[in-house]
C-alpha cells in the first residue's frame, strides 16, 4: 500500500506556484480574503492563506468586517472588489454569521474572481468541460492528488461517496470528463443509496466525501483501490491536549491493508485545497491580464 | 412490460399548458424561434414548435435570418431579444451553418430567456438544484415520462448511458437531486467504459442517450428494468417511402419482452421536448412577470 503525500504534493504545487509568480512582470496577483468577525475555526484557516500567499509571492488583502455586518453592506464590499482591477481573486471565508445567507453572499462574488468555484457559471462550466472557469479548491485538489499519484481514470470506475455541491459533484463532473487522466465511469452515492457496499467494492476508485467517521469499512473496498479520504470529522479524545483527533470518512486501520493508494487524515486531501486556492488565484489574473 | 407512451403523456402536458396558458391575465407568453436559413429539419422542427405554441395559445415570433448572416449580426439579433420584454424565451434552431459558432450563439441567449436550457447558468443550476433555472428539453422530458409512468427514482439505481451536455449529464444530475421522484443512486457510463454489460445489467432504470442504433442489446439489460431510449438514428430502408426508418439506442424487439416499462422510438421521449419547451417558455413568462 502507498501513501498519497498531500503534504508533500501540496508543497510541490507551491513551489512551482512561487516560482511562476516570481517570473512574473508587473504587479503581482492579489487574492482578497473576507473575513466577518472572529470565528475561532475561520481566524486560523485565513491566517493559513495569508501565509501561503505570502511564502509564494502573491499579495492578500485581508478585510475584516464586524460580525455586525447586514447582508446589503457585505455584498456592497463585494461589490468594490469585484469592480477592482488590482483584486484578481475573492474568497469569503465560511461561516458565516447566520443572519446573512451565505449561499447568496458566494453567488455575490463574480464568477471572473470566484477563486473558490462556487459560483453558478464555475460549477456549469464544470460540466461543460470549459476550462476558463474555476474549480472548487477540494475536487481539484483531489484530481491533482490523483494525477501526481500515477492515477489515470480512463477506464476506471469511480465511486463517489457523497454528493455535495463542493466536493461530491463537482469531483464526479471531473472525473467523467473527456480529457487525458480522466474518462473515467463514474457512480454517485449518498444517504439515499440502496445496497452502498456492493456498489463501493466495484470501485477501482473510491472517493469519499459524506463526513461520517469511519464510516467506510473493509468489507466496502475492493482489494487493489485507490481510496481518496474527504472526510475530516473530529472525534472527542480526552488523551490529546485539543480534546479531540481527527479521522476521516474512512476507517484507515481497516481499510488501508487492502488499498493500492490511500490518502491519510490529516495530510491528505487537506493540504491540497490552500495550494489550489493559490492556483486559482493565479489563474485568475491570468485570465484577466491575457 | 408496459410501454410509456409519449405521445399520450405530451398531449396531457400540452392540454395542461393550454389551461395554464388560458387562465393568465393580460399578454401571453411569448417564445422568439430563431432559424437560420433553409434547412429541410430545421425548418420541419420550427414548423412544429410554432403549431404546438399556437395550439395551446402561446404567442411565437419567428425570425428567419438568412443563411449568409455573421455571427456578429446573429449576436445583434439576440441582444435584441434578449432587452425585449415582450419576449419571454429564446430558441435558436440547431444545427446553424458551420460559419457560425454554435455554442457561442447557444450561450448568447440571456439565461433568464433560454429556454432550451443550453446556457452555463442553467446546466450549474441543475447541478445545485436551483429550481429558477431552466432545464434542457430532452432530459426534462426524461424526468417527466419517469413521473407520470409512477417511476420513483428514490433508492433506485440509474444507470446513464452517454454524457453529453443536453442529455447524458443533465439527467443524471436531475436523477441525482434530493427531491421527491428523484434521489436515485447515478451511474454515468460512456464510450470509455470498461465492462458496459456488468454496469448496465444493475440499472434499474437504464437511459440509453449514446446515438448508435439498436446498441442495448438483451444481455444489458435487468428482467424488470425501466429502459429509456433517447437515441433518434436513421437506418436506410429501400422499403419505406422516405428512404429510411427510425431506430433508438435500445434493441426494442430483444430488449422489451424483459422490461418492466421501456420508451417506443418514435413516440417515447421524442415528442416530450416540444412539451417541455412550451413548458419552459411559460415558467420563464412566470419568472419575469413575477
Amino acid at each position: 500500500m502507498d501513501l498519497i503525500d498531500g503534504n508533500k504534493i501540496a508543497t510541490d504545487i507551491i513551489a512551482e506556484l512561487k516560482a511562476d509568480i516570481a517570473a512574473l512582470k508587473g504587479r503581482k496577483p492579489c487574492l482578497a480574503l473576507v473575513r466577518v468577525g472572529e470565528d475561532p475555526a475561520s481566524v486560523s484557516y485565513v491566517k493559513k492563506k495569508e501565509k501561503t500567499a505570502a511564502e509564494i509571492g502573491l499579495e492578500s488583502r485581508v478585510i475584516l468586517p464586524p460580525v455586525t455586518i447586514t447582508q446589503d453592506e457585505l455584498f456592497l464590499l463585494i461589490d468594490k472588489l469585484n469592480a477592482d482591477p488590482t483584486v484578481d481573486g475573492i474568497l469569503v471565508q465560511s461561516p458565516l454569521p447566520k443572519h446573512i445567507n451565505e449561499v447568496a453572499v458566494f453567488h455575490r462574488v463574480s464568477a471572473r474572481k470566484d477563486v473558490d468555484g462556487f459560483n453558478t457559471v464555475n460549477l456549469g462550466k464544470v460540466a461543460q468541460e470549459d476550462e476558463t472557469g474555476f474549480v472548487a479548491c477540494t475536487p481539484a485538489g483531489i484530481m491533482e492528488l490523483l494525477a501526481r499519484s500515477g492515477v489515470d481514470l480512463a477506464g476506471k470506475h469511480v465511486v463517489v461517496l457523497g454528493r455535495s455541491l463542493i466536493v461530491g459533484k463537482p469531483v464526479a463532473l471531473l472525473a467523467l470528463q473527456k480529457r487525458a487522466g480522466a474518462n473515467g465511469t463514474v457512480t454517485i452515492c449518498h444517504s439515499g443509496t440502496a445496497n452502498l457496499p456492493l456498489l463501493t467494492r466495484q470501485a477501482d476508485v473510491l472517493i469519499a466525501a459524506i463526513g461520517r467517521p469511519d464510516f467506510v469499512k473493509a468489507d466496502m473496498v475492493k482489494p487493489g483501490a485507490v481510496v481518496i479520504d474527504v472526510g475530516i470529522n473530529r472525534i472527542a479524545d480526552p488523551s490529546k491536549k485539543t480534546g479531540y483527533r481527527l479521522t476521516g470518512d474512512v476507517d484507515f486501520a481497516a481499510v488501508s491493508p487492502l488499498c493500492s493508494k490511500i490518502t491519510p487524515v490529516p495530510g491528505g486531501v487537506g493540504p491540497m485545497t490552500v495550494a489550489m486556492l493559490m492556483k486559482n488565484t493565479l489563474k485568475a489574473y491570468r485570465l484577466s491580464n491575457c
